[in-house]
């Protein structure tokens, strides 16, 4: 016997669709709705609402942003001749945490997956490409896709259309350097890990 | 730097109060919003709005309901002199799927527990001895909290409630049986449910 109503098993089904949730997590999450006292589900439902009006993509990185251009695109004491090309946001506020970078970014919106069906025509190269042009004087394209056979694939992929430039000298391409991360154990550091950190060792 | 919009920073603060969800993976499930193409936000929005307007509480029994009495209460072939207290809306769903229970139920909506501040005037009481009440005939109410302390505490506050209808013989109440779990293994059993699987063991 279906016991829930129907307008709650909706909401269920479509919170077990979020990534790292499963069916049972998203019930959890949404009696806690049905439980509080206040109308908190309509709470989350006007600011849900509020984001969809609100959030936009600037028209120069595509980060996240409140108006046409982001905050950091607009600011005046980052350095322009860098663009630190990343999967998602979210990476970018990983880099903004941890306050060691300087430059501008650029949202790629992903990375070319044959598997998940992501070809390049998915992801915004062209706008890099158009980015980048705009861009006076030398450029450093700082490639921060993630260190997996699809960022690399990635990586190789903006190394080609970068090529004539390059060759000019006005475009170099960086990639973020690979080895061990602080605190790592080498005893579980897999293979490839262990085979970068060994070609990318440094004199001491 | 803070770089995401506040819109964006208000919902995934608002999912991050979810049971089970910490700050990261709120960003990871917000960020999933921001991804899709289609509006998603919109229409699970729409789905928390229609939810808050359309769920009652069934009035005999206190379930999740599309009506003022839910389809349980309503059910004609439901054993009406069999009332099984459980805390929350959740547990009549784990009933209800093992369909081993024909009788029918009363949400509590939560245990008495003092570390929570949750006393017994926060839970539904006397809409239980209402209920009981309600009902002809001689009534067993079976309580299903929780195997905890509080389960145990709640479950002793309902005994003393009814005392005089246990005495008069119109009430019996019982509890569900503890013990091991189906697929346990003995040697992780702790203490207190190896005790109760021996005090209650039965005769082969």
């Amino acid at each position: 016997m279906t016991v829930l109503p129907k307008s709650v098993e909706k909401v269920i089904e479509e919170f077990a669709k979020l990534p790292g949730v499963g069916p049972k997590s998203a019930a959890r999450m949404v009696y806690h709705f049905l439980r509080s006292p206040y109308k908190e589900a309509s709470k989350l439902a006007d600011m849900l609402k509020l984001m969809d009006e609100q959030v936009k993509f600037c028209k120069e990185c595509f980060n996240l942003a409140d108006s046409e251009v982001c905050a950091i695109c607009d600011s005046p004491v980052r350095d322009k001749q860098k663009v630190c090309v990343v999967e998602e946001s979210l990476d970018v506020v990983a880099f903004e945490k941890s306050g060691v970078y300087n430059g501008t970014y650029f949202v790629l919106g992903g990375v070319i997956s044959p598997a998940e069906g992501v070809g390049a025509e998915e992801l915004r190269f062209k706008e890099l490409k158009v980015r980048v042009k705009s861009i006076e004087g030398n450029v450093e394209i700082i490639v921060a896709t993630n260190p997996s056979l699809e960022g690399e694939a990635t990586s190789n992929y903006i190394q080609d259309m970068f090529k004539r430039e390059i060759k000019e000298g006005r475009v170099i391409i960086t990639r973020l350097a690979m080895g061990l991360p602080t605190g790592a154990d080498l005893e579980y550091a897999d293979q490839l890990t262990l085979k970068r950190a060994l070609e990318g060792r440094v004199k001491v």
